[in-house]
């Protein structure tokens, strides 16, 4: 496939001046398809604008690859297919994330690594705080950092004129996040309500379907929906932690997802979905959060709905998110089923921002 | 209510130097719910730092209204109450539109002038022309110029260096055109589907419900919803206006409503309606286009839906818009039953990117 010269010179690791330096942790199923695509300058032929090097991949377990011009992006992925970063790349050490953030050079910080709960985001919540306090932006598709640690962080951002983005956090690549900084200015987002968890979504909908739980848990399992331990989103707590972001980012409040009154769909019986159904309704593992004077209310709960009612119409993987605004009638943005492209996007986005502001401080200072 | 410094002083018509100059053409239902909700900075508090003054309001026929330092708000809603501006306030004047553009300085020109089918949009297209032609930024609620000149006007918006902008001319200020400019870059819109028309499709709701057309259109009009003449709702004109701006804002491509294949409501039979409905299904009016290698096709239609489809929640006055890219699973964005400052706050989130235009050519200057 035909690649811009622009794109052929990063992809083979050189790199010309006004190229953006990211440095990526984490080469999980998001930061392979994020490289896959931003190598493929031909099918994806309006990113030619994006100027982005990738520095560095960093990985907890298989190798990390560091180059200050650009590391070679086809050969890393084609070398990650067997498992890890081959010990004749030169780009090829034995870096950690931690040294790496805080000693590479770079404009941007791409976090991919797993959340963890019971960490409260760590590691991934020092690696931001590290980069941000350098003077790096950050894009973090890791929710745990703005989950946990949004207004700690947010404040460093500002404080040293960088960016702290996250797009990809919630509804993937759907606009929600850069969409409101964008386009929601001046009007104040006073309450919130989706379905946020799409293997939750899968297995109501399976159910309605015929199937038990187990079944439909199987059925996601096999059709790489659902991780093997489904725990984390059927006990919602994927909807909990995507709700934090959502009200520490929208509605400039603070929360934390302790703070949640959270339930999942771990109780629901067949029964009860069939129930339902024959009524007419659908059951909906439904997020809430409304803006009081003082602090934020917030839960997640299996809901009956209605079946004209707009989230009656999210099917398998999908997800919505309806948006209350002082100024305004509610309006909704939804997705259908993604897939890890979808994911990409959202960081790719954000990279494009990064990118603006890079631009507007270089000019300014010069 | 309690009203910041700047916004009193704004109101008072005592302009500080950093405020943005706006030229106001047209006083009906948007400008003046516009100018009510800019004159109220104790409601909407997060309007605070928009700093704008309106320096001229135009209409057709009840004269006009120019003062450089900014006009009294609160004075001339109360005058146009009793239906004209009163001879004897001082900045009364009898300017007209196409003067006024070509005349007075301002920084941004709000175009909320009826739109003329028939006239191509004219006169607004050349309202909006000699703005751009005077480096001044463009701000249409209507969409003529957008539906029939955009390529034209874009490129002059480029030449000088100046902002064209019309969130307020599809779903009102849900975001759609600046949510696309700043969260869709490096992604390719490929086609788009959507319900645009509230009346039509209000009509058809109350059909379903059992009313004749005749029975729903009165309705409409009684509350407000219907235009006196609503043929141009009910023809799918307005529906073909709207695909006709997102085609050209969204795509890149270029289409005028002539070239749309257009069929509206108006041959719907209550028998088809309610066949549809016992069928489980909806009779909804669909826009679509879609963008090949060569031209846009368009078609603005009478389709049926499924019950669980997503265009099937589109109730009453709402309106819907799904989008589909090159890179990501299709994503919706929805509102619900809009009213008046729906439409405002299209123009007032426009307003935020002016001024960000502004600021950063004022910095890039100095």
């Amino acid at each position: 496939m035909a690649k811009s010269p622009h794109m052929r010179r990063a992809v083979r690791g050189l790199m010309p001046k006004n190229f953006m330096k990211a440095l990526l942790i984490g080469f999980g199923n998001v930061g392979r398809t994020l490289v896959e695509i931003l190598s493929d300058g031909g099918q994806y032929c309006k990113l030619k604008d994006l100027n982005v090097s990738i520095i560095g991949i960093i990985t907890k377990n298989h190798g990390s690859l560091v180059n200050s011009r650009g590391i070679d992006l086809i050969r890393a992925l084609s070398e990650f297919r067997k498992g890890n970063f081959a010990a004749a790349n030169p780009d090829r050490c034995d870096l950690d994330a931690l040294n790496a953030v805080k000693e590479l050079e770079y404009d941007v910080m791409i976090e991919t690594s797993p959340l963890s709960i019971e960490g409260k985001g760590e590691p991934a919540v020092t690696y931001v705080r590290e980069a941000l306090s350098r003077n790096c932006n950050v894009i973090t598709a890791n929710k745990g950092p703005v989950a946990f640690a949004y207004s700690e962080l947010m404040a460093i951002a500002k404080d040293k004129g960088v960016l702290l983005l996250h797009e990809a956090t919630v509804m993937d690549g759907t606009p929600l996040f850069n969409m409101a900084r964008h386009c929601l200015r001046g009007a104040r987002v006073t309450s919130l309500e989706g379905i946020l968890n799409s293997t939750s979504n899968y297995v109501l909908s399976m159910m309605e379907a015929g199937m038990s739980m187990d079944q439909a848990i199987t059925l996601a399992q096999k059709m790489g929906i659902a991780e093997k331990n489904p725990m984390y989103d059927l006990e919602g707590w994927d909807s909990t932690v995507k709700l934090c972001v959502l009200v520490n980012a929208l509605c400039n409040a603070k929360i934390t997802p302790f703070e949640v009154d959270r339930n999942g769909i771990t109780d629901i019986t067949s029964d009860q979905v069939q129930n339902a159904l024959r009524a007419g309704k659908h059951l909906k593992l439904i997020c809430k959060a409304k803006l009081d004077e003082s602090s934020p209310r917030a839960e997640v709960k299996v809901t009956e709905v209605e079946a004209r009612d707009i989230f009656s119409t999210v099917k398998g993987q999908g997800a919505m998110l309806k948006i209350y605004t002082d100024i305004m009638a509610p309006f909704v943005v939804s997705q259908t089923d993604p897939t890890l492209p979808d994911t990409a996007y959202g960081i790719i986005n954000d990279l494009f921002e990064v990118k603006d502001h890079i631009s507007l401080h270089t000019n300014k200072a010069g």
